[in-house]
Formats: structure tokens, C-alpha cells, sequence
């Protein structure tokens, strides 16, 4: 007799840790670029899209993981939106090369096995974030660039796009005002002189419609699913103006995009060569699961201090283990939004 | 009288402090490889021709330490002679794409600024580490990739080769036996299905000559210097029969290269798509600087654990601020040398 009490009791037990596991808070949080976003230059329409538009995405992946979905499809649900979204530089509103050009790179992490895809420099793939996704799934690799990678999301079925798709006005009078600019100052074309200063000046300056600066533009989210799962994935068309090739930090794992259920997600936006030195998206994890510190110091230490000192501009957002949203950045601005284990929706733009 | 005495031994203090920071040790570490490579079936001729070859590179990276130049000099000096002989996957002895093409990867890290440039998919350029040095000092950037970087190679005057230059008939053969084994086995052309098992299988086996796998062909060198600063460098042909523009851990900072003078400074060699996912290189410096551990614990807990758990096979070198210089592989070979602050040559390829 006590050893059936004993049985059920047991058995109680065990069901409702199960159903405890079945109930455990998730969480998405989402950015769509930093720089130099002020609300003095921004009329109030204006405001009221980009405010649409990241609470459109940010419900859109927090419907995933309430109805069971995992992580990294609230990851792509949300970048998907975002990269549809004319406002963003990513997707159908990314920027322009010098030779005037798309260039779209993007990436996808899982933080369970530490599985991750990654794409850089394609000119025809509609949603970048699901050919990452795809190359994470059905590729031995990691990383693919270039046409290689195109051919590899033909074989995939991914939907392609004419390049005449990411014609946007805005975007396209974004680069003719640097290459004005550029002629201007007579440092145009193909001198090597000064290459390097020039461009560093140039990155400081507003490539924008005065209400933002999208040289930093880039989209991002991170989830935590009820399995107890982080991902991140972020995607972008790169820089306007950029040439040679230039790969950012939004393609490279480790620097623009991490996950590790034992530590944290991280996403970020900013001027990728920074990132990519100071290997931020890790550097954060690192920091979280070796030094023991929460991960808004880990966030805060890395892009308040560590990237300052660099001279790095940009930011970060990111979740934990248990749940915790955070964002980090030292501009002006950061488009940015989320759902936390509350249920609560935050939706912010400037600093 | 007394003032004048203290003045002297001032004097003496600042100046053999000064002689002394002039002495400081130096020290260099490379490699050319990891892999499955075992003695028995090596002929002693062959294992004498790697072992001068790293002899030689090795001695050509101390020279530069040994006359006041610095570790970014020391690098390049090295990878430069590897990349030179048919000996290794880099340069030279780049192996073949799926197409029957070479593409290669490099990159270089300094420790003092966190500089660093890379480049990744250069068919004409005979060595890669050089045009990585110039990305860090002459762009505004730190990745280049493919037509694009070997348009600012040619701004830079760097020196270009056929493409026929990269022709060794082992590799080509190497490439032969591959293609013919997936035809043998029905898995050639465009078919997707199985594509991931496909090449995690092919991946397994052995593509070289028998007595070692060139698979996870990558050379690098890791050097601290006088004025106590550490770089780290990096180059490969990449993966045998790779194919849609895969893109390995070589170029990528934080992956197959990183060096900060506070921690260490780390060049890789293996399975790139595990090291990417890793983030080996920034994952044991991060370890050492976070945890207080030693930079060879730090590495063993990577290359040795957490990569072995994962399936993950390569290994590393590296060197800490005080010119420790460590070796870490999980394979059953890595050729490797190094000079260490004594002056020590070692010089090894087996277990």
C-alpha cells in the first residue's frame, strides 16, 4: 500500500516535470540595424512604419514558438518579414555595391549543436536568411559564397528573384550621393591612394535620409523555444558604396551571429570590420559562461567598452538560458523589438 | 654627492630595463597540416623532404624575430615558404575543387590592435598571406573575397600567376580518384540527395597518398616578438573536390586565426566547418584569458574535448604572451615546428 502511494506520488511527479518542460517561457527578440537614428530628424509616419514593421516580425516568430514551433524557425519567420520589408537593409530593401549592385549576405545558428549556415554574396536570392537555414541543412558545409552558393540554391529549390527585385529608389539615391560625393572630392575610381582613410571617413559620415544612417543597417533575431534552444540568425545587404568583395560581419559565425544553449544568442548590427576583430557575437558568450557574469554585463562589456575603445560602432541583442532579453548599443539608435518570457512586447528606435 | 650617485643608478635601472625589454624572447610555432598521417607508410625520404621544409620555414620566421622585425613579418616570412613548396595545401600545392580549379583562403591577425585581413576564394594570386597582409594594412576592410580581392590585388601589385601555375599532378590525381569514386558509387553530378551524407563520408576517408590526408591541408604560423607583440597567419587551398564556393575556417578571424597580446595567438588546421561552429581559435583564447587557464589547457579543452565530442577533427598551434609554445591535435598526425624562447628548434609530423 505505501509502496502504490509511493508509485503515484512518483509518477505525479514525473508528469508534471514533463508538463512543467511542455511550459517553459520563450522569448524572441529582434533588430533591424543601428547608427546614428535620431528622433529629431524622423517625421512621425515614418516612425509609425518602422514601428509596424518590428512588431509585425517580432509577433510574427513569437506565433512560432507559442504554437510549439522551434527557435530557428521563430528565427527565420521573423528575418523573413524583415527581409520582405522595403525599410531594412536586407532582403528586397538592401543597399548598393559601388558597381551597383546587391550583395546580400546572411546566417543561422543553432545553439543546441551548435549547427550553423551561412551565406555571403548572393544577388539573386529573395530570403538569404532560408538559404543559410538550407545550406545548415542540406550541406556539409558551413559557409557558402558567390555564385557556388547560387548554384547550390537552385539544386534546393530556394526561390530566386531578377536583381531587379531589390530596386528601390531610396537605396539606389543612397549610393549615387556617395559616388557625387566621391567625384567630388576627387578621390574617385580605381586610385589606390588613401583608399583606406578615405573610406574610414566615409563610413563616419550619413550615407542616409538624414533620419538614419544605414550603413550599419543589417536584421536580426534570437529566440529561446520551449525546448530550451537558442538561435540566432542575422541578414543583410552589406554596406552602400562597398566594393572588392567585401564580406561583413553578418555571414561570419562567431562575429555577427552566435548561439550556445550553455551560455547565450547573440545577433548584431554594425560596422562589420569591427565585429568581425573583435569576434563579438562569442566574445559575449564567452564571457557569459567563463566569467560568470550576467549577459547584459557580458553585452554591455563587450559593445560599451571592448568596441568604444575600438572605435567600433553598432550593437547587439540577445537572450539566455533563462530567458533574459537584452540590448546593447553605442549609437544613437537600434530598430529593435521584443516578447518577453512575460509576454510582454517592447518595441523601441532610439537610444 | 649622494643625489648624483642615485641619479647614476636611475640612470643604470632605465637602461638595462630598456636593454632588457630589447632582449625580450621571441619565439614562432607553425604547421602544415593535420590529418591521418602515419609513419608506416611514409617512405623515409618523403618524411625527410616535410621535415625540411618546415625546418626551413620555420628558421626563415625566427630570422625575422632574431633582426628586430616583428611577428607580422615573421608570419608572412614562413607561410610564405609553405605556400611556395608543393609540399602543402596552400598556395603551390593548393589542391582541386569539384571543377578542377584552385581556390584559395587566407588570413593574418595582429595582437596588439586586433588588426587583421583575410581573403577567401583567389584563383591567380600566388600568395594568398600577402595579399591578406595587404587587405589589413591598405583597406578599409578585413574580407575580401574572389574576383572582387583579386581586383584590389592588382591595385596593390601583388603578385598574380597562371592559373595553370597551381597545376601539381598529385593533387590532380587526388582530385581524379575522388571524382571517380563518386561516379563508381552513383553519386556524382547534381543529384542532392544524400549530398550532406555524401561528403561527410567522403570526407572521412582518405583523399591523399597514403601516407598522409590532405584534407585538412592548411599551413600557418603563430610568432611572438621582441617588442611582445603576437600575430597569427593561416592559408590553405581548402578542401579537395569542394564545391558551390565553400568557404573553410582559414579566412576566418576568430575560426582558423585570432591573436590578441592578451591571451594567445592561435592558427588552425582541420574539418573547417567544425571549427567555424567552434569558433576554435577566439574559444581558447577567450578560455585562457577568462578562466586564468594555460593556453595549452586552454587548447586541449577544445581540440581535445569539446571538438572530439562533436566529431571534429584538426588541431592547432599556438604561443602566450610569455612565448609558451604549444601544439594541440586530435589526429594522428599534424606536421609542425617551432622555435621556442630558448632558441629550441623542434621539428615533428606523428603523434
Amino acid at each position: 500500500m505505501i509502496m502504490a502511494k509511493l508509485c503515484i506520488v512518483l509518477i505525479l511527479i514525473i508528469v508534471s516535470t514533463n508538463v512543467m518542460a511542455d511550459k517553459r517561457s520563450v522569448a524572441i527578440v529582434i533588430h533591424g540595424g543601428a547608427g546614428t537614428i535620431v528622433k529629431e530628424k524622423m517625421t512621425a509616419s515614418i516612425e509609425s512604419e518602422y514601428r509596424q514593421a518590428l512588431t509585425d516580425a517580432v509577433k510574427a516568430g513569437y506565433k512560432v514558438l507559442q504554437t510549439g514551433g522551434d527557435s530557428t524557425q521563430a528565427v527565420i519567420a521573423a528575418i523573413t518579414l524583415m527581409e520582405d520589408s522595403p525599410l531594412f537593409n536586407a532582403g528586397k530593401g538592401s543597399v548598393f555595391t559601388h558597381d551597383g549592385k546587391n550583395e546580400m549576405d546572411a546566417s543561422i545558428m543553432e545553439g543546441n549543436h551548435l549547427e550553423a549556415g551561412s551565406v555571403a554574396g548572393v544577388s539573386r536570392i529573395k530570403n538569404p536568411i532560408q538559404l543559410a537555414y538550407r545550406i545548415m541543412q542540406n550541406s556539409p558545409h558551413v559557409i557558402l559564397a558567390g555564385k557556388g552558393a547560387e548554384r547550390f540554391a537552385a539544386q534546393e529549390n530556394i526561390e530566386f528573384v531578377d536583381p531587379a527585385y531589390f530596386y528601390t529608389e531610396r537605396r539606389w539615391q543612397q549610393l549615387q550621393k556617395l559616388l557625387l560625393e566621391d567625384a567630388q572630392s576627387g578621390k574617385a575610381g580605381d586610385q589606390k591612394s588613401n583608399y583606406k582613410n578615405r573610406h574610414s571617413t566615409r563610413l563616419s559620415e550619413d550615407a542616409g535620409d538624414g533620419f538614419d544612417d544605414h550603413k550599419f543597417g543589417t536584421v536580426g533575431a534570437v529566440a529561446l523555444d520551449q525546448y530550451g534552444h537558442i538561435a540566432a540568425g542575422t541578414s543583410t545587404g552589406g554596406m552602400t558604396n562597398k566594393r572588392f568583395g567585401r564580406v561583413g560581419d553578418s555571414p561570419i559565425i562567431g562575429a555577427g551571429t552566435y548561439a550556445d544553449d550553455e551560455s547565450c544568442g547573440i545577433s548584431a548590427t554594425g560596422h562589420g570590420e569591427y565585429f568581425i576583430r573583435a569576434v563579438v557575437a562569442h566574445d559575449i558568450c564567452a564571457r557569459v559562461r567563463y566569467k560568470g557574469i550576467s549577459l547584459q554585463r557580458g553585452a554591455d562589456e563587450v559593445i560599451m567598452d571592448k568596441l568604444v575603445k575600438m572605435r567600433g560602432e553598432g550593437g547587439v541583442i540577445g537572450i539566455d538560458p533563462q530567458g533574459n532579453v537584452v540590448f546593447s548599443f553605442n549609437t544613437k539608435g537600434m530598430y529593435r523589438a521584443a516578447i518577453d518570457v512575460t509576454g510582454t512586447l517592447t518595441v523601441a528606435i532610439f537610444k
